[in-house]
């Protein structure tokens, strides 16, 4: 088996936003641990104050992660989220939460 | 058993000494093993341009990484890279590689 693929999702939450984003994370859908080639993953709470939340997420290939940011489990496990970046956009707020895939291959582990 | 607490170090690294860089991980000690609450490690290379490495720990407690970063397996695991570093300075060159410990707690997996 090789060695994987990870992604890491940069986010960066509204003060406002902190319990809810949290919430949204401590019932996910699991939705992602039904796609081909996912390993694991965590929700990584950052220490030091003003650096983003690291959601981390192992697969077999990039392959493989790739079909999971296509697939209906995707839009499932981020439902409310959207819905919440949605409603805050259609009411004229700020994003209470903005995100970033940054993606890595295993050097060694 | 607690969900765990990780430590990333973001590793920004000189094109003259990437590919050292990675022997040296791909060589590695493995001291960081013998440590007490050590779970697992991951070194990330990144996809990107211009993005750092990412090298992953993940361990028990916070101190239980406190106690690594004290201990005399940190020293055996990042002799030769300190050595790199001292060299450098010592010959009035740049250092071949910046880093920076960021600590998180798991919120969830």
């Amino acid at each position: 088996m090789s060695k994987g693929f990870v992604a890491i999702n940069f986010i960066r939450c509204e003060p406002n936003y902190v319990s809810r984003f949290e919430e949204l994370f401590r019932t996910r859908a699991r939705a992602i641990e039904r796609m081909a080639g996912f390993r694991s993953m965590a929700v990584l709470k950052p220490k030091q104050s003003g650096e983003p939340y690291l959601v981390v997420s192992h697969w077999d290939s990039e392959e493989a992660f790739e079909a999971w940011t296509r697939s209906p489990e995707f839009l499932e496990g981020h439902r409310r989220g959207f819905d919440d970046m949605r409603k805050a956009k259609e009411s004229g707020q700020n994003p209470p939460m903005t995100s970033e895939f940054k993606t890595y291959e295993i050097l060694t582990d």
